[in-house]
């Protein structure tokens, strides 16, 4: 039979097990982080039908999107969380209690061009909090408490969550008369970062034609900078002009004041007008997140205040606000950085047990001892030299071998080796499960991320 | 705008919050238990190339599977987690320790005829060990203690694992000189279960025309009933006539032998002569489970030990021996037959805390206290009158609320309510955390399933 050459499609992430150990360990601290703010997990199906997925999108998601027939029915693949929540929203309206605060985390599609680092299947983490005609605030406050929180679970701490409110922009470009103007006008401010605010002001006046006067205001407006509360000092002077203005700045300002309430440090949260988050999805809060030593990454994490999140399935008016973390591509990067966590445990097991006598009884009693203790045990009996043994040991990195031979029986103990410093214990089975619990304690909560010591 | 109106496609499971809860408590059980076994978690590409998926199929899987293009690429949804191991295995072999042991958890897709109780998504929740060139059989009697301690973490007592082994049914038509008609006979036996010995004995005769003889001597095999140590005694009568039955019975022996070991229960486990798995994938041992008092549902967890895992990928021999749960299947029938445990959390949340001060600052320190202290928290602050806030407490059906009110504040301290028993304890924070730690130990521990008590 002729062999098929094995290969797995380009721009599928496909990790190697001790790598898969700690992405599971990133799922795991962002699913526990959720859970500790009131989320419901959910798990809507990969597949919809394509009328359900594809009617609020235009030309690039069409395009991107897989999309296929299986007999009569026309069917597409998710490429995101947030569509299948609407219609999931919309579909059990009637056995869901609001505000519904759900997480979701699952594998979306996208037929993007591949291109190294990224991914046509990835993961995304989201959670959202959906409200039935109103939704307070606080929520709003609430979740750069959730960014803070889900990225230090994970090992991060050089970030910073970045935030600005929809009506703040778009009231300020009713000031100062330039509203039909102002999706042109942010996505040239957008730039600002990448090649500084004077060309961006040049830009203005060349390609948009705004007078320079304007330019002017607009400059100064988004060369407001400083501590928290000097911005929002600064962004007082407009008060009184527009409604949606004094509005927009009235829920960042709520937004601000819980922050310390909420555990955030002031040192990871600022208030930053160039963001805007895409034109006509989010109408109030808008977050993102910035690694610090990482700028080049983009935003990790984003996301913000929506006034209707189902309109297509619904005519309920159902506002929301959500974050979405991209957990594949942001994997993959601090994995190409080489901030994945060397001191997590990635081995399969805690322990492998070696029986080295004829009958196995004792080596599986014990197996089953350290297992009944909360160890994860691998039991290892292949006709194989006692040196490959211990080889591949070393291979999967396991901390601890048990021998059991027939000195250690006689004994009613076992040879417990630490693998990293080569100390052999002889300990009866239970002292052995004590041990290990306490020589491992500090790794096994070892984050998944290390960020490096730059000083 | 046209409303679209929202659906889930037929044969996909798509959960109400408290029911994903509880599916997700038995996902996490599986995962716990596969990992203290040793079993590393792997996690491969829902779409993978045509050409690699189909090369071992025939006319069913072909029919059945999510088939597409995209582009240029010839693309197919996986219909099992056994091809994605083989193409992992072949693909990533020089980086591999053998024998290697993963866990998959993941969607698998079939589009099968929508029926009830039948889906076309669903999770299949498998381990396999893969060994390079030989596999010791030490490991199929490690199987059975796995899906002991699965089932049992589930909630599950009422099941037995029946095993049988491939080589003495192979070895025994062997001896009765009906090799070229063991499959279709396997085939009439695989359903004595449904008509019976006597039956079955008849369509020998009669639909594969085998002479009474043998169909005394087949029915005097599938008779052998009793303790597997009497099974094997009387299995010993058939030793020495055939190579194959030998070893088979040289291979259930060992299986049996460590049972109590490993810690499974006699009461657990039994050799069962009538089981056979399929036709051409499994080679040695083979299992599966019975739920004793829902047998109708067949086994919802199976598997076996085979000769050869990547034969289509690559020239190395790789034997393994595996299970799989049909997750989603089993989660639906537990659920119909009404055994989601109603004792488990499934709220969002263990407290919500309701701010009844205009200051929100003390309601949200409290929730990031309780937080803090590891309690799922849900701060609620929606314009609502206080007796809808209760009535959303009871929909979520959180254990407690916490009320923190302007007496409450001056005195330092939170109303804790708990919403089953109606009682409320004025407490500091850090006591009401204790407090809730206590009162729900039981509860968070309580296994997702409850069988019924037939007494």
């Amino acid at each position: 039979m002729p062999i098929q050459k094995p290969r797995t499609l380009s721009g599928f992430m496909e990790l190697l097990p001790q790598k898969q150990v700690l992405f599971d360990a990133m799922v795991e601290k962002l699913r526990r982080t959720y859970s500790l703010y009131g989320f419901s997990p959910l798990d809507t199906p990969v597949i919809e039908a394509s009328e359900i997925l594809l009617t609020k999108s235009g030309g690039e998601t069409e395009k991107q999107i897989y999309r296929f027939t299986k007999g009569d029915s026309d069917l597409s693949l998710r490429f995101d969380l947030t569509v299948p929540l609407a219609k999931y929203v919309a579909l059990h309206y009637n056995d869901l209690a609001f505000p519904f605060r759900r997480f979701q985390i699952g594998k979306v599609y996208r037929g993007e061009r591949a291109q190294r680092g990224r991914f046509r299947e990835f993961y995304q983490a989201d959670i959202d909090v959906i409200g039935d005609g109103a939704l307070d605030i606080l929520n709003d406050a609430e979740m750069p408490a959730i960014i803070y929180r889900a990225f230090t679970s994970l090992g991060l701490d050089r970030f910073v969550i970045r935030v600005n409110n929809r009506k703040i922009l778009s009231g300020f470009y009713a000031i100062i008369e330039e509203e039909d103007k102002a999706p042109e006008i942010m996505r040239l401010v957008d730039k600002v970062e990448k090649i500084g605010l004077e060309k961006v002001g040049l830009m203005l006046v060349d390609d948009l034609n705004i007078s320079e006067d304007t330019v002017g205001e607009i400059v100064e407006f988004m060369a407001i900078k400083g501590s928290n509360q000097e911005v929002l000092t600064a962004l007082e002077e407009y008060r009184g002009r527009n409604e949606a203005f004094d509005q927009g700045l009235d829920e960042l300002k709520t937004v601000c004041r819980y922050l310390v309430d909420f555990g955030v440090p002031e040192t990871h949260f600022a208030i930053d007008l160039s963001i805007a988050r895409g034109l006509d999805y989010y109408t109030g809060t808008v977050y993102e997140t910035r690694l610090l030593d990482y700028p080049e990454i983009g935003s990790p994490c984003s996301g913000g205040r929506y006034d209707n999140l189902a309109a297509y399935y619904t005519e309920k008016q159902l506002p929301g606000v959500g974050i979405s973390i991209g957990l594949t591509r942001l994997f993959y990067v601090l994995d190409e950085q080489g901030l994945l966590n060397p001191d997590a445990l990635t081995a399969p097991a805690e322990v492998l047990v070696l029986p080295m006598t004829d009958d196995l009884a004792p080596a599986v009693t014990l197996a089953t001892q350290l297992r009944e203790g909360g160890i994860p045990t691998h039991l290892y009996h292949e006709s194989k030299k006692f040196k490959q043994k211990l080889s591949y040991a070393d291979k999967l990195g396991v901390p601890f071998v048990a021998l059991l031979g027939e000195d250690e029986l006689a004994q009613g103990k076992v040879a417990l080796k630490d693998m990293s410093s080569g100390e052999q214990l002889l300990l009866p089975a239970e002292e052995a499960v004590r041990h290990i619990h306490t020589a491992l304690a500090a790794r096994r909560s070892a984050p998944p991320i290390q960020e490096k010591n730059y000083v």
